[in-house]
């Protein structure tokens, strides 16, 4: 997203809650049917423990809002948590908080996407077959825009954010007001299947539910893009946010107990409490519709950060330096393109499943919970302003909490597919360090930050391979010899070979009759390999550069190239692997290009020290 | 194969028979098979009609035969159709005959490997569902050793093919003394299908058949192979392969009448034939095997025969001169690959079976014959020796004969995959004319054949785009300060982004202490794209060349390059397209490679004429 920097054009309290937390506001599509998914195995009972499991996430909700109220007080310039660990913590918890968002970046882009296809095949249910391929199709559609690099605007997103919370009020306000459930969803019955209610279940239902909470800390990592006073309106928005997602995932988890829900494959929770409170009518599509529109603006927000998030890592020299180039759009590519394929194939191997991949979401965004709290707690412990000790005590406990959740969510969710994040986190930022040590041995190597030795006239060979003379020697020739004064032309010749001796009884004099005033030094061998002999006399060339100018043939049409025999290509890849030789193919074309007719020309400023 | 060139390694009646014939023998294993195959359609009586079909070609074989003995005669050079309609019936006929035998060597490898996996798994039953992989497997080992390039010697063939024409004529005779089959091969009985045995259906059988002349024009071609006196050696081998050819053919239609064998899915009519004769023992395992050995040997021959063949056509400018090329092993490596590719994509398509591979064989066969017997016409025409009208008249006839027997083939097996053919033999002959024709064009843009001018000395500037002060830096202007006197370092910045401006005011301040003796230009843009300034700067150079060249860093492995940034191969590639300019990326290594000590100097003549 790119992020206005002209003051008007900054957010307001509703445009930063529109823009910075649709990601968080669209949790809820997917939030409470983590927790009914869970519950539901310990039996129909179990599913009216909703209501408690979500009282416990919004009290974490609550700890969580008040802690990023601080983090929004003390880092007016954004405290993403790569930053405040980067500051307070150190490199290492900095590219584990690195690690831990790109992992959130990605899979909040597989989550959003399979759980808006979720909410549109609940209402369209002939769909359900085709859901990988219009998850991709979705995916294919963000990447495309974002590629595209579309500028957005906040504004954009305050009606469809607006109309999705407008849309999941009514059906908690119309649920609550209604005596029966209006129009119920079949489910496989699962008759005297009363299992144990125990407090693993509760802990697997409530790490489960933590999807809920993704996206909170968004508010805090943009508090610039606010208009002044910014921290103001930055924590405004921060505790609107959380009132909001506190009573939409409260007010949906007494519709579930009260119509007693249950997971029916192909219908999501939403969708059945929409049913439940609106009746399948215009309202139910209403809410379907905005959920699925809410749900791809949150997947295109990862757009906005993972790319900026890789330029910064590579501006550290922790991840390849690609990420750093701009396209002709001014948009990252290689970022963009990382997300979609990445996002791509967890949306395949899940076969497009939200439920399998909300497991894996949480655990990341906790990491960075954590880290951005104990940073915090560092921060407090330093600058010791008025009040510290409160404030230290607040970013603690939200750091402890967070922290537990952490461990209990990989603990409890480890088979299913936690120990995924176990690997992909340490080997992120082990990849990361791989990465950044091999820049610095580079940077080493060339003496970077140094002012070199004044560069010397190295005496160089301009050597020229010929098999014939004609009109691409001629130009091949002309070209070496405006480049130095030592150029020799050379063929190889298999000695044992007599077609191959004929020819170059031929070529000597169609040398002599040339007279190019360059030498001509036959290599023999009696091997066909026509690459070693060359090899073997630019190594001998004592020099300190050997210039090998290859002669080329360039076509005029991609699909001619198939007439060129390898010989240039296989001989320069031979002197690039075995010879410190400069090799360079002279591409001759066929065709005379037109002249330059180019009518601009550049702006040309001459820094002159010659 | 490599035919030996000494006398002594030349070969007798005996080794000319084993080493050139294999081919044709093999087809033993499928031609029959191809007969009854048609005939079956026309109820269980038809089959009787084998015989008869079978005589047909026998008496098209001794045609065939005799009218190859005039042509060992006429060419004892080696008579191959294309060389015969080169010299004989011009360029578009010899192209013809060219692409038919292209076809001819891709089907005979996928024909015997087929025919040999069928052999395979008559025997071995179990092995049948595996027989498109089998097929490949075998495929794989033919191109691995011919790869390898392993020297053959005719000797090699001798024993197997002894050992299967001692087996088959074996199975004739026990077949013959036998009243009783041995065994006989559970069939599905086709009740009461007697269809009307028509023409039509006659027809089809004889040029199902006719696969089992393929490859009986072997010995014509290799002449020089022979031992002196050569052409006596070869008509003599002629001869004999045609009268062995003739009585297994004809031993096994008569067993096949006597027997009443019907096509069975999975088992082949020589498998059943030889239960029948032999019973299901030691004897069947060694029929079956040494034609499983004998069919991969028949495939081995089109490695010898299409890379030597594409090497020619290559010569003459009608496929591209790659396949010139000798690997490191003196094997021509891209028709080899060729072959292989095109055989296993046919095995493929065909799922490993023979009997769809067989109708698409005979074709390009027969139109190669009928091509060589037409130019031996004119030959005989414009020679006129004595009794040539004798000789005109016997390939005439041969001409004829085959003529409208690939006439008959086509129209007759056309629904059958002849289309295929009927399609792509145009097709070859279309496009190495249009590779011809691009080659002319090449060498006559070049001047080919005449002496150019004598070369300039082309005034030219080095330019070095040059993003910081470093060791890479240092080397890049040195060498280009080896290559030209005219040397400029240039930066592109981009005017509107303050990071850019601010690290070129550093390069600007590293350069005035660097001091280089070699001015700075930057190119200043208000755009990101740091190519566009670059090719407008080389594009105003008003000199004949320019040179550019881009520094790069060479990592160490080969991974370390997903580190680089692709500016370097990005400028590059801009400026091939878009410019004259010779771009040359110069690769710094940051290891320092030890000093060669390669021991062995090179063979160096000097023709100095500067």
């Amino acid at each position: 997203m790119t992020v206005a920097t002209n003051e008007r054009h900054r957010l307001g309290v509703i445009g930063g809650l529109a823009a910075l937390s649709l990601d968080a506001m669209a949790s809820v599509a997917y939030g409470p049917e983590a927790i009914v998914l869970v519950l539901a195995l310990g039996g129909a009972n179990a599913i009216g423990l909703t209501l408690p499991v979500t009282g416990a996430i919004a009290l974490l909700l609550i700890v969580l809002v008040l802690s990023y109220r601080q983090v929004i007080a003390a880092f007016p310039d954004g405290g993403g948590s790569y930053g405040v660990a980067k500051k307070y913590l150190g490199r290492r918890a900095s590219l584990v908080a690195g690690a831990s968002l790109v992992i959130d970046y990605v899979l909040n882009v597989a989550v959003s996407v399979a759980a808006g296809v979720a909410a549109l095949t609940s209402a369209v249910p002939g769909l359900f077959a085709y859901r990988v391929w219009i998850a991709l199709a979705v995916l294919a559609l963000v990447t495309a825009v974002n590629l595209k690099g579309v500028a957005h605007s906040a504004r954009m997103f305050i009606l469809p954010t607006a109309v999705f919370v407008a849309a999941i009020l009514t059906v908690i306000l119309a649920g609550l007001l209604r005596g029966e459930p209006a129009v119920t969803t079949a489910s496989a019955e699962q008759a005297g299947q009363v299992h144990a209610i125990g407090i693993l279940l509760l802990l697997k239902a409530f790490s489960n539910g933590c999807a809920a909470l993704t996206g909170v800390e968004a508010i805090a990592n943009a508090v610039p893009s606010f208009r002044k006073p910014r921290v103001v309106r930055a924590q405004r928005a921060e505790v609107v946010l959380g009132v909001l997602l506190a009573t939409m995932l409260l007010g949906l988890a007494v519709l579930i107990k009260k119509f007693e829900i249950k997971p029916v494959e192909g219908v999501t929770v939403l969708s059945q409490l929409t049913d439940a409170s609106l009746g399948h009518g215009f309202g139910y599509y209403v809410v379907q519709f905005s959920t699925v529109v809410l749900l791809a603006l949150a997947a295109n927000t990862s757009y906005g950060g993972l790319p900026v998030l890789a330029q910064l890592l590579a501006k550290d020299h922790f991840v390849p330096h690609v990420f750093k180039l701009r396209g002709q759009r001014q948009v990252y590519r290689y970022g963009i393109w990382f997300l979609t394929l990445v996002a791509a194939a967890l949306l395949i191997v899940a076969r497009g499943d939200m439920n399998t991949l909300v497991p894996l979401f949480a655990i990341g965004v906790f990491v960075g919970f954590t880290l951005s709290q104990a940073g915090m707690v560092r921060h407090w412990w330093h600058s010791r302003p008025a009040g510290w000790r409160a404030k230290l005590a607040l970013n603690g406990f939200g750091a402890i909490l967070t922290g537990v959740a952490a461990i209990v969510l990989t603990a409890t969710k480890f088979t299913e597919g936690a120990w995924l994040i176990v690997i992909a986190l340490p080997l992120l930022v082990l990849l990361m360090e791989v990465v950044h040590r091999n820049y610095r041995r580079i940077g080493e190597r060339l003496e970077l930050g140094r002012i070199p030795d004044r560069p010397t006239h190295l005496r160089s060979r301009v050597v020229v391979p010929v098999n014939g003379v004609s009109k691409l020697t001629r130009h091949a020739i002309s070209v070496a010899s405006g480049l130095g004064h030592d150029v020799v032309a050379v063929h190889a010749v298999n000695a044992s070979d007599p077609d191959d001796v004929r020819d170059f009884n031929r070529l000597i004099a169609d040398w002599e009759r040339w007279t190019p005033g360059v030498p001509l030094i036959a290599l023999a061998d009696d091997r066909r390999r026509l690459t070693d002999p060359i090899i073997k006399y630019v190594r001998h060339c004592e020099l300190e550069t050997v210039f090998v100018l290859i002669p080329e043939v360039e076509p005029d049409h991609v699909w001619q190239r198939l007439l060129q025999n390898q010989r240039g290509a296989m001989l320069a890849h031979a002197l690039r692997r075995d010879t410190d030789a400069i090799v360079c193919r002279l591409r001759f074309r066929i065709h005379d290009t037109e002249p330059s007719t180019d009518p601009t020309p550049t702006l040309v400023t001459i820094s002159h020290n010659a």
